[in-house]
């Protein structure tokens, strides 16, 4: 069992042992560990070795200084130089809160960043703050288009977080496709197989062989055609708006040396104290995800995940001996 | 066959035969001919009866004058007034295309209107003014969330509209349920089945038998939880922050005349412009629409409205007889 500041501080060693200055690794280091605390294995330590592989193939800046700009009242743009998403988003999120609080809206256009986390991380900070938040993101091309044979899409996750005045904020990170590329990558890890409907082999062909999935296959989007005009969206939000590469460009692009491609992101925060219903929209919406709760059989989600969090902060977490060595190499460079 | 001048004409009558104002039922006209033309006959004529038997319960103001304030640089707030959508959404929004132009992103709450028609119908027209546009709306409770036995989400539509240049816009239109629930109202009209997975009867048991989901039965979410979280977030971006009803709010406030409960909308509005690539922008995202527009089996959503629409133009729209007699009994209140 390891404290969520213990996994903090391996995963700086190592990035710091790596080409990392400590201010990159540490952002870098609250990001995974959260995502150990919270349950989230797939967005973990499991992706160090990507991130290190970043590092010495010399895609990503480590000692990166992400700039933060206002370039429109409502419009926040913050420029990673290359560096990894976990600096920039935090250095960005006091400008992008502060124009939604005088607007009641604002938009924040993140360029130029290698993002390989969860966005429910970044979410979170903002919905605390009493602010509803969405952000997307793009990758390389992984989900095949509704109707089509080849991969296109990037998993493109979206992320949306409803601020709860005193109780943790309701937040959901869902991929596009029917499922998490980290899970499918755990899966071929551990060579289990995945449900059918989660993606093609490299033919075209439905596979529940996750590791012909990652061999040149590809994922399916959740939801038929639906979920796929979805990852579309987001495609558009996020490259089309921003003037990064949209995931079939990145694809192209990127060395392919295990980590995240240079890409953008595009989030959202709407202060609900600016629509009109200021005095009553905290109990309103409370008494709307309480009577969900109540439903038999439904869940909120996010729950799990301070579930999670709760039993980490009383057991620890578990880290399994095999991530935990593999690790541990990347401490001497 | 009619034309879509014919249509408009026989709605606008209809409606002032039974209390609209020419202001309303002109917008009314509008919304619904373009629905007839573009090959959306279930939010055509088809809806007729439901809005006829609103204005003669009383229950929406034929007659509503909607007022646009913007209460924040960012935000118009219309209120309807207790009448239609379509003339408080062609009245609020310019004041929207303005704020967006102005700051780079706006967002327009719509108060205290019936909405009973497409989300494509008020988006084309921002996306055709050069801007991102998305609209969600609720209704009554339609949807079970996922795991749960019982409805409680409305069907809650997601719209999403992106620029082109002089090329019509990119417009999707999607209700979180696994079929629109017109679809499954003429599905049950014409006693044809449903695929597996649409919904569930009155016992929360899954059904094939349209007329057995509309008969106490529900609907179930596109793409299993995926599709429940968007639900419940278009639930809580339009009731959470507009302050109207949630749709299980509108299900016990409604009079169920057969016409839309009162409710609200929410509209975001994007200046590509204003994101730091308003130079390329339109040329990149342009790639991106024609590679996906070029793979095998793909197709750009809109393609076929967009085909109905040019094929009516020539051809004219041809309107079921039944539709029509049922329609030309309300030109007598």
């Amino acid at each position: 069992m390891m404290t969520e500041a213990e996994i903090q501080q391996l995963v700086s060693d190592c990035l710091m042992a790596n080409g990392c200055n400590s201010e990159n690794a540490a952002a870098l280091g609250r990001t995974i560990s959260a995502a150990e605390r919270d349950g989230s294995a797939s967005h973990g330590l499991f992706r160090m070795p990507g991130y290190i592989a970043s590092l010495r193939s010399g895609k990503v800046d480590g000692c990166a200084e992400p700039t933060v700009e206002r370039i429109s009242p409502s419009v926040v743009r913050v420029d990673g130089r290359r560096g990894y998403a976990p600096l920039a988003l935090e250095k960005g999120r006091q400008a992008l809160i502060e124009a939604a609080q005088e607007n009641g809206i604002a938009a924040m256009a993140l360029v130029n960043v290698h993002h390989f986390s969860s966005l429910w991380v970044e979410v979170e900070p903002i919905a605390e703050a009493g602010l509803v938040a969405m952000a997307f993101t793009t990758y390389k091309s992984a989900v095949v288009p509704a109707g089509a044979k080849k991969p296109f899409f990037g998993t493109n996750p979206m992320c949306f977080g409803w601020p709860r005045g005193d109780q943790p904020p309701l937040v959901f990170d869902q991929a596009s496709s029917s499922m998490a590329k980290g899970d499918v990558m755990i899966a071929a890890r551990d060579g289990q197989p995945v449900p059918m409907g989660t993606g093609v082999d490299v033919e075209g062909e439905l596979t529940t062989d996750a590791q012909k999935i990652i061999d040149g296959g590809a994922l399916l989007p959740f939801g038929g055609h639906k979920g796929s005009t979805i990852a579309m969206m987001i495609e558009l939000l996020v490259a089309g708006l921003t003037g990064m590469d949209f995931s079939y460009e990145a694809q192209v692009n990127d060395n392919n040396d295990g980590g995240p491609p240079n890409g953008g992101e595009f989030m959202l925060a709407i202060d609900p104290n600016h629509f009109g219903d200021a005095d009553s929209w905290l109990q309103h919406s409370e008494m709307f995800i309480e009577n969900l709760a109540g439903m038999e059989g439904a869940h909120i989600p996010g729950d799990r995940r301070y579930a999670n969090r709760a039993k980490a902060a009383i057991h620890g977490i578990k880290i399994s001996a095999k991530t935990l060595d593999s690790c541990k190499e990347f401490l001497n460079a």
